[in-house]
């Protein structure tokens, strides 16, 4: 049987992740915490952990926050988290730290913030950090946001900063997509037509007591126009936010942002929409999976080879060819066989 | 021995290629063409095409030209091929059709001024269109740069409009990159700072007579002054052009242009620069190749298990989940084997 390993070295058997699995089932803190750091850090476990988590996920609703930093995200957050609560619902998050190394101060205050709520029981915050693999951080936060639906959360949010390939490969696994924004970002619409207004089911223009907010609010109007669908379409809304204030209830525009965000999710309920989103997001979850495990391999396979240094002069000297090295790649796919594949 | 299928059904052996590859070595067109057209649409062809091209390659001046659509890119590079042709140097152009359906009328003119060029005996001009599949397109662009170079070109030139993956993939693979942006476009400086200026060894103000030229021009000296590199790091260039002439010696700015290519590969010679760049650009190729066939073993495991939509509906009946799904497919690639990998 595997035995999927955890980072230290110590090894957890199928009996003991059949406990931590229970004790996640249960709510339990510190399994979610624990289950979470085994995603992160071991692929092979990864796989053990998440097709006992997989069964018990599917009923909560996802939202997806994203945006460039600065624009209020976090909190933003915090008081969406907060409207939940006061209806009753439970709410987990899942942030991910943009690697830029610009966003710094302001950022890590709101994330303190943040953390003040998973004081609340009914409340789980997660950071995560961007690191260096490809598709890796992307994949793991799909399986965060998987385990705290496990652990029974109603609403999951993730909050990416929209700019590296793996916040775009994340923000495809949500079921309602906020794009939030600010009078200030709101005129470099170029980037936003190209690819992320795609994605976005309600776009947030937040810091709306700012000047030029008239303006902005104008342009959005016109290119959400621009970009009616067919028939039946959800239409993107725009949502005019004032976030910048501790309480709940002085926040400008959270009301019909709430109901923003519900009207989609009744939209999503009704019709074939939840049914397509789900798929596509079962799609991306195997993409992602498949990515993070191949890039794996294939860093194994140049390591075996003596190195990546070593296989890039062997091509400069004329001892071998891209396509050579790659044969020999895919061809220790099938040498080194099915059940060690990630190891 | 492997026999590599030719599109149509035809199959190429081992004689017979080994009989192309001599035609493209005398510079045969046609080879060249056929050659082209077979790593396009068969990547197990590809293999045994390439392993016998790159022993020929790696002496060509490989420049890159990227920027948005209008920027007239097009035009410079007639001017820039017929330079070269002056200077008695052979030019070799692979020019990448974008996806987006935006860019139609003027670009196809472009294209076909491109081809009358094209009746040069010194000049190959090869357009390749977008495809639908994932890092195939990038991965055939660079083996087509490599036939133009096993052909024999002093210089082969790559178009791309730097908005999708495939197109930054290629750019990767090039000595000196050139991006051309107009007065215009060069307001929208976030985009451009965040990721393509990275890669720009000379930034080319086109259209240098239209109204606000001055003040873009300004704007980019300013972010390439903030963009300095370490000692005896390249600074790159800002080079004004007027290209919309018919008449190569009317070119505004052509001179100083080819003056700063020529700069830039000098210093490439100079040092290690050059040696690092090759390294980068085979590190690059095992990428483009190793994604591109990952890809393609997915789509055909997804096929084999019922196809995609099948895999999908099991996921979300609950009869499997992701990860077992992923590990299914990697275990297939060791039980398709070593010597059907592409199949």
């Amino acid at each position: 049987m595997t035995r999927p390993s955890l980072e230290g070295g110590c090894v957890l058997d199928d009996a003991s992740l059949d406990q931590l699995i229970e004790k996640l089932l249960a709510g339990e803190r510190r399994a979610v915490a624990r289950l979470i750091a085994i995603v992160e850090s071991d692929r092979r476990a990864a796989r053990e952990v998440m097709k006992r988590v997989y069964p018990h996920t599917g009923r909560a609703m996802v939202i997806g926050i994203t945006g460039a930093g600065g624009a209020g995200k976090s909190t933003l957050i915090g008081h969406i988290i907060r409207s939940y609560r006061e209806q009753g619902k439970t709410v987990g998050a899942v942030l991910i730290d943009p690697s830029s190394p610009f966003s710094g101060g302001a950022f890590l205050g709101d994330r303190v913030r943040l953390d003040k709520l998973a004081l609340d029981d009914g409340v789980y915050v997660r950071s995560m950090a961007t690191r260096g693999s490809i598709g890796g951080l992307a994949r793991a936060a799909n399986d965060a946001v998987r385990i705290i639906e496990a652990m029974g959360m109603d609403v999951v949010i993730v909050e990416t900063v929209g700019v590296g390939q793996d916040e775009v490969d994340v923000i495809q696994i949500v079921q309602t997509c906020l794009l939030v924004t600010t009078p200030g970002m709101g005129d470099d619409m170029q980037a936003m037509k190209a690819g992320v207004l795609e994605i976005a089911d309600i776009i947030v223009l937040n810091k709306a007591d700012l000047e030029k907010a008239e303006v902005s609010l104008k342009s959005l109007r016109l290119i959400l126009d621009l970009a009616t669908g067919h028939d039946g379409a959800w239409q993107p809304r725009l949502i005019s936010t004032i976030a910048a204030t501790p309480k709940v209830h002085d926040v400008v525009g959270l009301t019909e942002l709430m109901a923003g965000i519900e009207a989609h999710q009744r939209y999503l309920h009704s019709g074939q929409a939840l049914e397509w989103k789900n798929r596509q997001r079962a799609e991306q979850e195997i993409s992602l999976i498949f990515q993070d495990q191949t890039q794996q391999h294939f860093r194994d396979a140049l390591d075996r080879a003596g190195g990546k240094q070593e296989v890039l002069r062997s091509i400069l000297e004329g001892d071998g060819d891209p396509y050579s090295v790659v044969k020999e790649i895919m061809d220790s796919f099938a040498l080194v066989g099915p059940t060690e594949e990630e190891s």
